[in-house]
């Protein structure tokens, strides 16, 4: 068997470290591995299928060598410098950041969803943000077989999802100590604020959602909305999602399919008092689907609580599903 | 000035101390003071006013003497036998319990938006849910100003909603202690399961949430949806609020109207990184609006992040203010 030549970037910090365990759960097959990292983790170890390997600085030159694909987490403007870099030397690098996402020339790619399109990559793969990877998945069966015309996100985002800084002001917030990277406490509440505001009262993560989520489906005319929020919960978002479909739906069908689907665990059943909570579907790489019910408020609505870990699915399981799909597509042996 | 009688139901329970508490910090004018609980409590003393009051069991003698109104918050069955006694009693019932909130003859109440209602009662008036209450409250002058064609409704809610087991349940969660109230874990969890489940895979919470809001607004055309879920916080509701508006509106006028609205506090000013949470609404009388903006995915849509403390407003301050406007219209001095 073929074995690949894997570069982790950003490999210390939450999302890096976790590409790194799902590249070994998963079975990645890999001969070099490369973690790689800023200036300040570059010497540090990082262990990988039973062997130790050493963290490299990430520069201009970390890319001259026989690299198949690198996992890409480390921060937007390193994504947006050294990206290009590592596609210039045939790299392909799958992007967890948010610097390509929207680049009309950089595939955007839910493997559950729209797999194919990574194969029109230009070197440079995006991967979604965390919270749009989890609803799409929730919704592409939806999407498929009733049309979507409008959907309401309200998100229920864990502190993982601001990497080690935000689980460190909940772990020391739930002792009382002030927050140190949240603009207020997260312990014991709930900020309607994810990523920067925008002049017509968006956050970026909003906006992620809406733009990310047409994009994705390749469907412009998706009417979307969302009001994301961080909550003190350490690791899995979970999402409050209203659809309304185009065609009418038989809630019987959309719970068969749930339950058939790849990818997704049904976890409905309210007289066993079952329903997705992010404690668990932590650690896991499915997106959890629950609380389906008709939204009589309209002719064809629906609701649902949609949850998934975000470091996983919504972030490191992701990209190495991508990978996984450029592999079985031989995209690496040309 | 005249001095009233006062009972309080249920008066040694999260609610039932707020209430007594809500009193005092108003200045109610009470003369007598009955605070009321089961057989296990009576006997204990309650401070009101700087005198130690005895809570007396409560028993279908307890409305035998002169009291003008009886604020109850022990539950529905409690409410569902005692309320009536008391209201033949010429007690006045003002009930925090679901039982007799959407009888046709019992007025539900939000002073903010239907005071007057409160004089039609025939002995007992209702006080709203409490994720209702603070949810009306804001949606009152877009209501009135636009109308409101639909609401979706996406709650997090606070576990002092579940009275001090939930609160005990968060409280030893954090430590590691598996949950003794909830089905699961609270601690660093969301649980979309408020109330029990109904066969159309609604929460009896959001039932009520969908129920009342038509009621209180005497509008049963409204068209609302709701998924309401419990988070880690330990005080104050926070809603994610969806409304498609009958005419449309200026964006600049619901700030200026919030801005000049009595009992509620407009925080909105995203440059300054101003909005509502929970631990900041927490403690107070008033309801909390920001996130205020426009919902693109429709013609006339408003989103907007709602928050207020669900002991206080959305409970104990509400009872109480409907007291205050049966005093203000000389209810108990026929």
């Amino acid at each position: 068997m073929k074995k690949y030549n894997v570069a982790v970037v950003g490999a210390t910090g939450v999302v890096g470290r976790k590409m790194t365990e799902v590249l070994q759960e998963r079975k990645i097959p890999v001969e070099n591995f490369y973690p790689m990292a800023s200036k300040k983790s570059a010497g540090s170890k990082v262990e990988f299928n039973g062997k130790q390997w050493t963290v490299e600085e990430l520069t201009e030159n970390s890319f001259n060598k026989d690299i198949d694909f690198a996992l890409f987490s480390a921060g937007g403007s390193t994504s947006e410098k050294y990206a290009p870099i590592a596609a210039e030397n045939n790299v392909v690098v799958i992007d967890n950041s948010s610097a390509w996402r929207m680049d009309k020339n950089v595939p955007l790619v839910v493997p559950e969803v729209n797999a194919e399109a990574a194969l029109k990559h230009n070197g440079i793969i995006a991967n979604p943000n965390c919270s749009t990877i989890q609803a799409v998945v929730a919704l592409k069966p939806i999407y498929d077989n009733y049309g979507i015309k409008r959907i309401i996100y309200s998100t229920y985002q864990s502190v993982s999802g601001s990497g080690l800084k935000g689980i460190k002001d909940l772990e020391e917030g739930i002792k009382g100590c002030e927050p140190e990277f949240y603009p207020v406490q997260i312990a014991f509440n709930c900020i309607p604020h994810i990523d920067v505001f925008f002049e017509n009262g968006y956050s970026k993560e909003e906006l992620k959602m809406i733009n990310e989520t047409q994009k994705i489906f390749d469907d412009y005319d998706i009417k979307i909305t969302a009001t994301t929020v961080r909550v003190p919960v350490y690791y899995a978002h979970s999402e409050s999602i209203n659809v309304e479909t185009k065609k009418p739906f038989d809630i019987k069908d959309i719970f068969r399919t749930y339950d058939e689907m790849k990818g997704v665990v049904l976890m409905d059943d309210l007289d066993n008092l079952i329903y997705p909570t992010p404690v668990e579907a932590a650690g896991s790489d499915e997106v959890y689907v629950g609380r389906i019910r008709r939204d009589f408020s309209i002719e064809n609505g629906l609701n649902m609580w949609v949850v998934a870990d975000n470091v996983r699915k919504g972030a490191a399981t992701n990209a190495v599903q991508i990978a996984e799909y450029l592999i079985s597509q031989g995209e690496f042996d040309k």
